[in-house]
């Protein structure tokens, strides 16, 4: 069998001297090598530096307990800043050379971590498929004829396919799940404001987040406790970020609710599977109910289809007049719409939001946790490039309004699909509510008794 | 002596058996009756419906204390909604009768407030001045020839003249301080949510506030008390409204910051007062300092300098179609220009707002309470009508910034200048810290040791 990247048996054999970061360095290059072009990373770390920092690493193994990130190679997708290393959003014509990097990645680092790469990306992280790329994409690690999931395609396939122990991604309405789900892994989206967004490439700054991609819940959540806190200098930072418990905590029974009208998209195999997550979550203890999912879905069309989706424009909308021809058609349009519209309708949305978010807040009463598909069905990549508005918009139906809604939610897999692939459910509970995701989730990978990632992994 | 609206005498005779709640209404039409037209009403209460409601109230003398605002009359400013009187916003052409009563004038009259009538504002609460109305202005309680600040100008003139016991207006920019500094009263602008703000036509919706006018500390509390708490229904609503401590609570030895630079647009009589003022401070156990009051500058600049003066656009810009020939033209000329901005400019002051808030939060560690003139000197009615948009910005110099900052304020009377004119200051605190200003406030008046409201009233 393969060395696993996991956390746990990698620390593991670091503690027993079986081990050391500098093999394990080796080890992701060697694979990395085997690959050969494979789309997934836009740049990569100079090896010799990260030999450096995995050989000074190796002095420090006495300070293992106290490094929870010890030795884990990880991946950051590339419109999260690296310092010195260059930052494109898929998009060479935006290329810029940060000088600081991303305060979630410097805490990563600060705990231990190994940085090896920047991540291929659906451009400007805008897409949830990974096909929005110049010059190819990154391969679905089940199958290359499914897209890998996006925006934080390269993020989510790396993982999966054991080039990391994990990476950092971005979520604006599914980017840190989507991938997750299409390649058999954990994607965590936090609670806005819980780990810091400085030093990020914003789609929309007021919700954007960086989600961990991992192999296992318990590792994604050690990922997220060294990363998150207060950040005065962000300021969408929560003022309690520091206090917002992470460690395992949800009730024996409990009570989760599912949308009352299931989408699927026509797929009777991803109806079959959801069906058969819902029971193995009643078997955990759970009593399902049903909410009506209208609110979510509106809160997530208010992303692109409202003056919400200016942010961007605010954030990177000079591409336009400065390389337009490095720009995939889908971008290039939604930034040229962005652009239209007016301030007046800009507040309206953001009331809009607001008054969704109550309405919601107040639904969510007396439930523990939402529960839905994380993607309605497995898109071919050739439906994607056919129609490739209409198809992204159906891959994000669940995944949408998460984030606009200020909920948190972690992908889990759950059992692969009789074809073969892999199916997601999504746990969403409210902002600050991580404990009940880590537990909940930890015990329904428990249920599904599969290993995750790709299937040459297993 | 007149009969005072004051709370604690109202109370006490009522708790006496002295005086009832008809005879304090009939009281009030009488000074109304005597007063003409006086320009602070833009339309009163049916005096039949008042009597009678005094009358049950009369009947209820042994709830007295489960009332806090038992028998008391106050008014309302005409951009909030009281159920079946018309709110003109002091534009006919706009006039709409509300089915529903805002909140905050709902939990008033709960706790035993007797409603008079609306009362007279700068058009749309656009202004800080008092004289962008149509057909009259209200007069300044002390002067005639100087302006009664707005845009609550009649919300703060019918405290100071004894029309009413208390008044709710709303504060943007100042609109709940300025009248107030300028009729020798108080007027508190409570922190962003703690006050609902469901029923009001809104200016800045993000940072509106309702405000209470009254003639000491004590009374301006007990009312924002009455009126304080979690509204689920208004987005707007702080999650912690019902928690935030309104009981006076403030250390004996303090530390206060006054801007590093003042400015009086020439007036050494207001420069001399509020170094007066800061004396007085400094005796109640006050150790002064200074800070820099760019950021507060800036922030106020923001509201009709940037993008976000498109909320007010957004809540009521249709009257530039329909009724523009009712509008006064400072306020169609700031709409016109409101409609103009783009969503991509409304983010981006959005996100500047955002890190003036951060930069004032760190800055104002360590210090107990900001302190600032409310108003930099009196402005005379023929220079405002002659500059308006000049005029008017020099008015709100020190108090336009508390709201966008999410910071609260109190502006308390200070000694009477040498010229027989009122002169306020305003003590500024981090959001939710009322008990502070509540406390510091209470103290400044018992040094002053005069009587508030106007001079005809002492």
């Amino acid at each position: 069998m393969a060395m696993s990247l996991q956390f746990a048996p990698l620390r593991g054999r670091y503690r027993a001297g079986q081990l050391t970061p500098v093999e394990t360095i080796d080890e992701v290059y060697r694979r990395i090598d085997v690959r050969g072009t494979d789309h997934v990373w836009t740049g990569l770390a100079d090896r010799v530096t990260v030999r450096e920092q995995a050989h000074a690493l190796a002095q420090r193994i006495g300070e293992l307990d106290a490094l929870p990130l010890y030795g884990l190679p990880f991946g950051v997708k590339d419109n999260v800043h690296v310092a010195g290393v260059p930052t494109t959003c898929g998009c060479p014509g935006y290329t810029t050379v940060p000088t600081q990097t991303a305060e979630a990645v410097r805490r990563a680092i600060a705990a231990g971590a190994i940085f090896i790469g920047k991540q291929s990306l659906d451009q400007f992280a805008t897409g949830l498929n990974g096909t929005r790329t110049l010059g190819g994409h990154c391969l679905n690690t089940f199958d290359p004829e499914i897209i890998p999931g996006g925006s934080s395609s390269g993020s989510g396939v790396a993982v999966a396919a054991g080039l990391v122990s994990f990476s950092l991604g971005s979520d604006t309405g599914g980017s840190g799940r989507v991938p997750a789900a299409l390649n058999n892994i954990v994607g965590l989206r936090p609670t806005i404001g819980l780990v810091s967004t400085r030093g990020m490439v914003y789609n929309n700054r007021m919700f954007d987040c960086i989600p961990v991609f991992a192999l296992t819940v318990d590792d994604a959540f050690t990922v997220l406790e060294a990363i998150a806190g207060r950040d005065i200098d962000d300021p969408v930072s929560r003022a309690d970020a520091d206090g917002i418990p992470l460690k395992p905590d949800f009730p024996q029974t409990f009570r989760f609710a599912i949308p009352e009208r299931l989408e699927f998209f026509g797929d009777k195999q991803s109806a079959a599977d959801f069906e058969r997550a819902v029971a193995g979550l009643s078997s955990l203890g759970g009593t399902p109910c049903v909410f009506d999912f209208e609110p979510f879905h509106e809160a997530g069309q208010l992303i692109f289809e409202s003056a919400l989706v200016a942010e961007r424009a605010a954030s990177y909308g000079e591409v336009l007049d400065s390389c337009a021809q490095d720009l995939v058609p889908a971008v290039a349009s939604i930034l040229t719409r962005a652009r239209r519209y007016s301030a007046v309708e800009a507040f309206q949305a953001h009331y809009r939001l607001s008054a969704l978010r109550r309405q919601v807040a107040s639904m969510l009463d007396g439930i523990d946790v939402v529960v839905t598909p994380t993607v309605p069905r497995p898109f071919r990549v050739s439906e994607m490039l056919a129609d490739p508005i209409t198809r992204n918009a159906e891959v994000g139906f669940y995944t949408y309004g998460v984030g606009p809604l200020d909920l948190c939610a972690v992908s889990v897999p759950s059992r692969l699909r009789d074809d073969g692939l892999p199916f997601g459910i999504s746990l969403v509970a409210r902002a600050g509510a991580e404990a009940s995701l880590r537990a909940l989730g930890a015990r329904f990978e428990q249920w599904t008794g599969q290993q995750s990632g790709a299937r040459q992994m297993q």
